[in-house]
C-alpha cells in the first residue's frame, strides 16, 4: 500500500485519470505533474520514476479491491458468498470506473517492470473467488477447474460491468448483478444432464 | 476486411507481435517495418498511418473471429449453441494469442482512432453469444439482460483463456473448456431456489 499525503493522493488520482484516457504507455511524468497541479520535483519526489508510479497505483487498487471483496466474504460461504464477491467487485468497477479501465488493460501485460507486484495482486483478489468456488463445488479444487472458475467469474463481472458504465449506464446496478448471476444460476443449461456434468 | 498480399500479411503479424508485447502504444511504425522486414515506403504504402494499420489489424481479427463464431453456432440452438461458442472462442484465442492479448487491453479504450470500427465488430461477435442466450433463455431478452450475460460469457472466455494460455499451458484446452461451462453450468448454485430467480 501506498501512504497518502495529499500531493500522493492528487497525483495518484490524475495518473488514473490520464491513463484510462490514453493508455499507460499514452501517458507521461509532465502529463500527470500538470494535470494533478503539482511541480515536477514534488512528482519525481513522491514518485521516482512512471514505473514505480504504476505500480504504486495499481498495487495500492487492487490491495483495496482484495481488502473489499474479503470483507464482503467474511460469515458467508458457497454460492452466497459468490454473490457479494460478485456484487462487490461491481460496485468497486462503478466506483472506481478510470482505475477499472486501466487495470483491464494492463491485467496480461507480460513486458510491464510492475509484472511481479501486479501478478501478486490479481492472484490476492482472484483467490477470494477461488476460495467461495471451492465451498459451493469441493470437487472443482480436485482437478484443478477452481482457479480457472475464478477467472471465469472475474472476467465475467469485469466485462459485464464495464460495458454496463461505458454503454448502458442508466441501467440500475442491481439489474446489472442480477443479470451476471443469472449467467451463472444454470438457467442457461438443460435442467437435468448439464447439472452432472 | 483487409485484402492480403504478402507484405500485408507480414506487416499485420509483426503489428500484433509487438503490440502484444508493448501494447498499441508503444508501438511506432519504425518498430513494425523493421520486424517485417519491409521498408518504411512499402509499410506506408500499404497503411497510411499507425491509426489505419491498428483498425486493419483488430478489424480484420473480430470479423474472423465473428466469422468463426457464425459457422460454428449454425445448426445448433440454446446451450448447445453457447457450449460450441465458448469452445470456438477459446480455440481462435488459443490459436491467436498475441492478438487476443492486444484486443484484450483495447476493448475497453475509448480515445482510439478506430473506436467505431472497434465497437462495430465487438457488438457483432457479441451478438453471436446474446442469440444463443436468448435461444435458451427467452426472457432474459424482455429484461435487456441478454447483452449483459452475453458479455459475462464472453468476459469469463476471454479471462480464463488469457490465464491459461500465459500461466497454466501445459493443460489440455479440453479441461479449459469444460471448467468455463462449468461455470454456467448451475451447479455453484444451490439447486432450487436460485433456479426459480
Amino acid at each position: 500500500m501506498v501512504r497518502m499525503t495529499g500531493t500522493k493522493r492528487a497525483i495518484l488520482d490524475a495518473a488514473i485519470e490520464i491513463a484510462a484516457e490514453r493508455g499507460i504507455s499514452g501517458t507521461t511524468m509532465d502529463d500527470v505533474a500538470e494535470r494533478a497541479g503539482v511541480a515536477k520535483g514534488s512528482l519525481y519526489y513522491n514518485f521516482a520514476s512512471k514505473d514505480k508510479l504504476f505500480e504504486g497505483l495499481l498495487g495500492e487498487g487492487m490491495a483495496a479491491l482484495t481488502e473489499a471483496l474479503r470483507g464482503a466474504r467474511a460469515g458467508t460461504a458457497g454460492w452466497a458468498a459468490i454473490e457479494v464477491l460478485v456484487t462487490t467487485l461491481l460496485g468497486s468497477i462503478a466506483a472506481n470506473t478510470a482505475l477499472a479501465k486501466v487495470i483491464a488493460g494492463d491485467i496480461f501485460r507480460t513486458d510491464r517492470a510492475w509484472r511481479e507486484t501486479s501478478f501478486a495482486f490479481k492472484h490476492d483478489a482472484l483467490a477470494e473467488f477461488e476460495t467461495a468456488i471451492v465451498e459451493a463445488l469441493p470437487e472443482a479444487s480436485a482437478t484443478g477447474a477452481a482457479t480457472l472458475m475464478a477467472s471465469s467469474v472475474f472476467g465475467a463481472t469485469l466485462m459485464a460491468g464495464l460495458q454496463w458504465l461505458l454503454f448502458d449506464e442508466e441501467r440500475p446496478q442491481s439489474e446489472v448483478v442480477a443479470a451476471i448471476l443469472l449467467t451463472f444460476s444454470g438457467r442457461l443449461a438443460p435442467a437435468s444432464p448439464s447439472r452432472e456434468l
